[in-house]
């Protein structure tokens, strides 16, 4: 195989904010694939916060990005070469792969490369975003973490982002008596309320959070769904109803800079209003993640789910995108498009 | 009647630690029962944390005590006069009282008094503390809250305490492999090892906490029981097992001087070790404590469980014995003896 083989890589390691400029793009040569190797061409990538946390000295959750490696992220790809078995030219897989046209990936590890249908009669970005880890975090978050009841007051922050857009609705059709999204701007609130089936919009960009919870839920919120933490999960610990429910998904506010975070200063509402606090990562779904794409498959089919995408095309603009999921995009989940399976 | 009613009232709202000169003592008239009213004579004050809370701007859960008015206490009284029916002079009880010889008391709300049995065989005291809010608040935040579970690591804070004392012997009790308390003092980590049945003992002022807990637990911990918040909870956080469960019982480090108090900064662990962080007030438990009381004295009868108490003598010293709460004492509920029953 003689075509090249672009890639972006770390350069360094990012302090505060990540930047176009902790990459540098070059061109390699395409690797082959020896034992236990799966070498797959790249169609998709898709951009989730925790990236950024990829790239701390701790890596959070994961091995740290290393300097000099092109950078990890989840997608989709087309096998090319196989030494693995069950996994054959041509075949589409979803999962780790890294900023290159040709990933060397393994088919282990705690969230092996997943094999995709080839006619779902759905775009197969959507493996990224709605059945990809971030709609598979929505739904697990929601239902086996949040307990989602009928009869609930619901909360979901980053309501128009990835998971979001998918939290609040399934929050919706399994009965939640009111559903209120916080986002940022005034197009991704028309989005929740005209097309996300959320019930109420919160501007966090222009409105004061806990004046709009007071009037929307003076019950108090039985489960809030937090994927930005900061000064938003503390407003939140002031207006929970008794014996609520927090699930923590996510601390987008914090730039996920560092694996510590402003930790929330109201958290002894904990106490005080019996709340319980519960946080999880998709790994420990590892073996439920085909009940939980059919269970989502099967909203976007009664209409329940409308699922909304933020698709980019072009390799070269990967590291252009991976900041603006902290500084606010369109609804969505933010994908880019490298190129077409053959 | 015509005897003095002695009295510590608030004299000002205390800024930071608590102060015995942030009461003064007055005699007054002693009051009379109007209707709905129990008028109880002092025998036992019970001193506990959250007694600070109820001196800050908004008190917490509960209404502040006022200035110039008795300061607030869990307390055994005997009842002198009743204006209610099921409550009669010579009456044991036991709940909110007020640092006064006579206090009118109302047998209503959330924690009505609670009539205590007149020869249980053990030291009436023993109604304030293990078988009072503290050593209930051990029950149900182990069993109900925390879930204790056989083989389980159990890590207990300010674990010499009124509620820790008792905590980690009831998940001793209950098939814990290893219970781990921290506790300041060579004192208090001996009657740990040697009274209260922990298996080890860290000594927060002279141990590294983190350093000890990675030795004693390379599994990580499965229940923290958190009596103390601040940078205990932060480093405990760090110390976790997947799906571990933290009980958040009390942040005595914070000193209580304000309801928010430093967050932990490590909480995202919540997410990266699937924890599950959950707190409570006794109230939730209100007609569950005589099963509560059952359980534990059936522990105590089959000597798993040792009581401790702190036992102090006479009225004047209520205003010097609350801030030892918060700068270290001796092991066991803290409990002033004002008269002896008729």
């Amino acid at each position: 195989m003689n075509k090249a083989n672009r890639q972006w890589l770390l350069r360094r390691r990012p302090t505060g904010a990540v930047s176009p400029d902790d990459f540098e793009f070059r061109e390699s040569v395409v690797p082959q694939a020896g034992p236990g190797d799966v070498l797959v061409r790249s169609l998709y990538f898709g951009f989730d916060p925790s990236q950024r946390m990829w790239l701390t000295d701790n890596g959070g959750y994961m091995e740290p990005v290393g300097i000099g490696q092109p950078m990890r992220t989840m997608g989709i790809g087309q096998v090319v070469e196989s030494r693995v078995e069950g996994y054959a030219p041509g075949d589409l897989v979803e999962g780790f792969l890294s900023w290159q046209d040709y990933v060397l990936a393994r088919a282990d590890g705690p969230m092996p490369l997943r094999k995709l249908p080839k006619d779902a009669g759905i775009p197969l970005s959507w493996h990224l975003g709605v059945f990809g880890v971030t709609g598979l975090a929505a739904y697990f978050g929601m239902t086996d973490v949040g307990q989602v009841r009928a009869g609930d007051v619901v909360v979901v922050s980053a309501a128009s982002g990835a998971t979001g857009s998918v939290a609040g609705q399934i929050a919706k059709a399994m009965g939640a008596k009111k559903v209120i999204g916080i986002a940022g701007g005034a197009d991704n609130c028309q989005w929740l309320l005209e097309q996300g089936h959320y019930d109420a919009a919160i501007d966090y960009k222009r409105e004061d959070i806990d004046a709009r919870l007071k009037a929307l839920a003076p019950e108090g919120v039985n489960l809030y769904f937090d994927n930005v933490g900061g000064e938003t999960l503390d407003t939140l610990l002031m207006n929970m109803a008794w014996f609520g429910r927090i699930v923590v998904c996510g601390a987008v506010s914090s730039g996920y800079t560092s694996t510590e975070v402003a930790g929330p200063r109201n958290y002894m509402q904990l106490c005080t209003r019996s709340l319980r606090m519960q946080g999880f990562l998709l790994f420990a779904y590892a073996d439920r993640l085909a009940e939980g794409a059919q269970a989502l498959g099967r909203l976007v089919q009664e209409g329940k789910l409308q699922v909304v995408e933020d698709l980019e095309v072009g390799f070269e603009k990967a590291p252009l995108l991976l900041p603006t999921l902290f500084s606010g995009k369109k609804p969505g989940k933010l994908v880019l498009k490298i190129a077409d399976p053959e």
